[in-house]
């Protein structure tokens, strides 16, 4: 290629230098501050903003100055945003969102070939889906702690699950099943992570087959999925995943057990009744033909013995998923029930491991099942009898250690490292805290409006870090200056270090609508600042094999599949920047950073031609299109990467035929 | 339709009831808070958290307790994330993400019809863009003050300009030129919102067309566009706009005037090099070929008389629109051109309305020009030359007021209500603060890092607010927790409102690459709480003739274009909740939310279909698809509306054929 001659380069060269000194000088100064004479100034500033002195405590146990950093992150689901939103906390602010089931152009996500491979290989054959409805982030466990090298989450509305890797904060994976429509119940990881659990919840004919509702009970099925997790790889596996076969009922959430109760799943379910509505034949609603007993049925799963069943064969294979049938498992005593009470929504294994703290959203209590119990009534087959499908029931009174009374609707509990269990109480916009060893309720915190799930810090791990608690709010109404009919939902921060639960931090969620979310020691994420060496491809994290790792390398050529473009980015140039191509002409950019510096992030646009990619620093973005318009096309950095930024960019040309 | 017969209802009725309750006596009694016996624990809790007094009295500018506003908003470009972000200020939080150049399914933003038409028209015909590089908001004004009613931003990679309405904050419309084929020099907006302007950056052939870039001179052109917006429609007519013609320079950012300036318009160039690049034909990058020349071109446009001269039909159209030659400009004194020092980048209008301040990027120096002088100096027709396309050159020296010298790189300059100006200096990564009257530097203030544009309160308004100022800063490097190689840009808060700039908060941001912000009082934002009345179309703002306003009107008809699906939402069902369709059908949902309780937004999805709405209270969303897989797919509601949200569900049967 060309070598940069006949060029006046002084000043830009000076300018380089200038500013690489400019910016390691003001990061070694740091912010300079204005002594404040204390107290005076203090009460004149509470006056002025209206500030109690709760408020003045509260800001000072969140206020983060300008390079200090949290002592949290936390990994929220993004609901049908598609998205994972990361927050620090105590700060609460949003650190980033990573686009995982919706294309997302800031980050190229869905717009290179590599990440549009993902969301394709993540979709039913030939039906390309872009959204997602995130429900519930896992980190990846060792131990039955978080490790912070992966997160998993799932889309209820199209029953996948995604892997995001916590080196680069990018998603890597999304699978599908094809043996159930919809899930609620995931992502959820044993305590090695060695798989990563995923429920069904609205019942459907397995493999995705037809039938009418009037053939639901007989024809319809949940079912379990275990996704074999292959941590060298960061890859699910599919091949080494297998399912287990379920009654038409919903399954709602799921937690793996640890500790003495490693190698079980643990699962409730509602709509028991197996109602499917009909409105317009005259039958009641969903929510009320769903909500007819009393009790619906808490899910015992022996995975690790139905890991050896899968492995036996003793399986039927399903949309290409080995499936043990309910037959089987009924047989080979993978699957008992327990009743639970009033429409269960959340089902959270203590860190003892012994303890299942079951919540009923239309009841009034916790309910804890006592895993030792429950093995016991087990291992001796008593049951009460069994259900439709002739799974084993057992008796609610002597599988339970006992039932705190807590407040109405009462969802979740998360976990703190001094023994007590906080729940959200949907219904009285309440947190709950008490004591799991007395079951005795000790405090109750008001939020704002309607919490959902909440998270303590590692609060479902085996040792959870206390300190910090998120209450999810799906309302905010009042909170925050209006932004017209879409609201944002309210994460409110509670400190739970002391006796009493203080709220001290509201923040609002700009976009998505979160579900569920983990909360992980900042010390625990390791990131890479850039991808090394120079040409390396983010999805394999290797050398991608269109790499150009240096500018005598770019060059054009006209291959049998079209003009193949083996583009670099520096600041502050695009080489090359002119591609002259004929109407017609397939086109493949492969581009790659040659920047080594952390943050010196570029971007690659061509105008009117869709393309768009984040190339960060040593990352290859490949991108193919079809030159299928005559004309003149600019293209350039989309990143304000220097002071001539603006210069950053060239000419598409295609010529007409 | 089917009335809600035989449905024991009474305990949904009393969890409603309850929950209605609980939310409002939650709203009433505001949060409790714990008294806190100040100094010794706050002493203690800084020492804890390592806060200085500075640090403390930062926190307390910023720290906005639950249930408190903030008192202005940040309106800020996503860049190539295509979407803006609202802030609150002085919280920093992130308030909303608008769907606005870029499809997003939280909002449901190019998933339902009339959003999709959105994003169609805006894209040239049968090439959908599914991405905008967003850059410079602006609100529309009424007397060269913000209004609050609109805001418009422009996408600089497809020569594109949005229209957002501020009492939904949706996106209504984006329209398309097909004259130019990229844009920097846009949005801004006259003082009464007559026209939107949008300028051409990067040169081609006006209307599309192919010229070789050895025809660079003669065949390449730049144009400003003058976009008329017609307020009561709330919409861009693209016939009762024009352009005009303009060398193929790279115009940059302009600015209207305002008060004695009112009538005119300002516009920066850089490149009158006009080098076009070509590092594989041995050329010098454009970042050097275009920055030989010491000084570019300030273009002076008399925009009211070139109205009165689109108007007599001086015109030539292209691409549809009527475009003022560079003949006709000239001939008809349109247009003059002053010489500005060293690639300048902004081009700022006073509140004064005479002193427009330049800064070059490749400067030290901010340069104050005279509006009085060029009037002058143009009546006068005291030129001291032309330029190649003949363009009259007005002397430098006899146009400016003065300069100033502030500091290495400097960018983009705001105002305050005191009559001080806040200029970005890139290359130092500061603000300086300086007097507009003296012309003298008054303060500096270090940010971290690379700052790009700056935005005062109302700060290029005819009367700025003062107090706050947004550097929004490029990098962010070392200031927050890592989230991998692509890092957030750092909006730092600085309060301005006493003598010396005191850097009070920084605010990473999580998604999108900002370039300019705008900062408006929270009291000019009016905001609908919902629809009304229900069954209204958010686009039209009028009820939609889909709408089903009672549940009395559900129906599935089939018509000779498809099966029509009429359906409600209400907490907590769908109705129909059972839909059945043969193969093959084409499938029009016309879902309308009965909800009129602020907050009570309800989403729908099909699973598997890619079907996915956001519907709140009154609105109707239109979505069609083909059901062209057989099956059963579950639908439900995305949102946690209620305590029973997860049974909020139905079926879609699609026979097989």
């Amino acid at each position: 290629m060309a070598r940069l001659r006949n060029i006046p380069r002084v000043a830009l060269t000076l300018l380089a230098v200038v500013a690489a000194i400019v910016v390691v000088a003001s990061c070694s100064d740091g912010q300079k501050k204005a002594g404040v004479g204390a107290s005076a100034d203090l009460k004149a500033l509470m006056l002025a903003r209206g500030l109690t002195e709760a408020d003045v405590t509260a800001a000072l146990k969140t206020f983060t100055p300008t390079g200090k950093k949290d002592e949290f992150y936390l990994f929220a689901s993004g609901g049908h945003g598609g998205n994972m939103i990361v927050i620090g906390v105590p700060s609460m602010r949003i650190l980033k969102y990573i686009g995982v089931f919706t294309p997302e152009p800031w980050q190229g996500y869905g717009y290179d070939q590599e990440t549009r491979d993902i969301l394709e290989a993540g979709s039913p054959p030939g039906n390309m889906l872009t959204w997602g409805d995130m429900h519930h982030p896992a980190f990846s466990e060792t131990n039955a702690d978080y490790d912070g090298q992966f997160i998993f989450a799932n889309d209820k509305a199209n029953a996948r699950l995604a892997v995001i890797d916590l080196r680069d904060f990018a998603t890597k994976q999304i699978v599908q099943s094809g043996l159930i429509m919809n899930d609620h119940g995931g992502t959820f990881v044993t305590p090695n992570t060695e798989y990563v659990i995923e429920t069904a919840q609205m019942a459907a004919p397995l493999g995705g087959g037809y039938a009418p509702l009037s053939e639901y009970n007989d024809k319809y099925r949940g079912a379990q999925i275990y996704w074999k997790f292959d941590r060298a790889k960061g890859r699910i596996i599919k091949e080494q995943s297998w399912a287990i076969e379920l009654p038409p009922y919903m399954q709602d959430l799921a937690d793996a057990g640890k500790g003495a109760s490693d190698g079980w799943a643990f699962c409730n379910s509602v709509n028991t009744e197996r109602a499917v509505g009909d409105l317009q034949g005259g039958k009641p609603p969903l929510e009320s033909g769903a909500s007819q007993n009393d009790m619906d049925f808490l899910h015992v799963i022996n995975w690790r013995k139905a890991e050896a069943v899968a492995a036996a064969g003793k399986t039927k294979t399903i949309a290409g998923m080995r499936v043990i049938t309910l037959e089987t498992a009924i047989a080979e005593g993978l699957l008992a029930f327990i009743p639970e009470p009033k429409s269960p929504h959340g089902v959270d294994i203590a860190p003892n491991g012994t303890d299942i703290v079951v919540s009923g959203k239309l009841d009034t209590h916790a309910t804890v099942y006592d895993f030792n119990k429950i093995m016991a009534l087990m291992e001796a087959k008593t049951y009460e009898g069994v259900d439709a499908y002739g799974v084993p029931i057992l008796p609610f009174r002597d599988t339970i250690r006992g039932q705190v009374e807590i407040g109405l609707g009462p969802l979740h509990t998360q976990f703190d490292d001094k023994g007590f269990c906080y729940t959200s109480i949907f219904l009285e916009s309440k947190v709950a805290k008490w004591s799991l060893a007395d079951l005795t309720l000790i405090d109750k915190a008001s939020v704002h409006y309607n919490i959902g799930h909440l998270s303590a810090a590692e609060g479902d791990a085996l040792h959870p870090k206390g300190r910090y608690l998120i209450a999810m709010n799906k309302w905010a109404i009042d909170r925050f200056n209006g932004v017209g009919p879409l609201l944002p939902q309210n994460f409110q921060l509670i400190d739970i270090s002391g006796d009493k639960m203080e709220v001290i931090y509201d923040m609002p969620l700009p976009l998505g609508e979160p579900h569920y979310a983990q909360m992980i020691s900042a010390d625990k994420i390791k990131t890479i600042d850039m991808y090394s060496p120079v040409g390396t491809n983010p999805v394999t994290m290797s050398p991608d094999p269109h790499a150009t790792v240096t500018e005598e390398d770019v060059r054009i050529e006209r291959k049998s599949d079209g003009v193949h473009v083996y583009m670099t980015l520096v600041r502050s140039h695009l080489n090359p920047d002119i591609i002259e191509v004929k109407k017609g002409d397939r086109v493949h950019i492969h581009a790659t950073s040659l920047e080594q510096a952390l943050d010196a992030t570029h971007g690659f646009c061509i105008d009117m031609y869709n393309v768009n990619l984040s190339i960060e620093p040593g990352k290859v973005c490949n991108v193919s299109f079809t030159a299928d318009r005559a004309g003149v096309f600019p293209y350039y950095c989309t990143e304000f990467c220097s002071a001539l930024h603006l210069e950053m960019a060239g000419y598409l040309l295609v010529k007409p035929n």
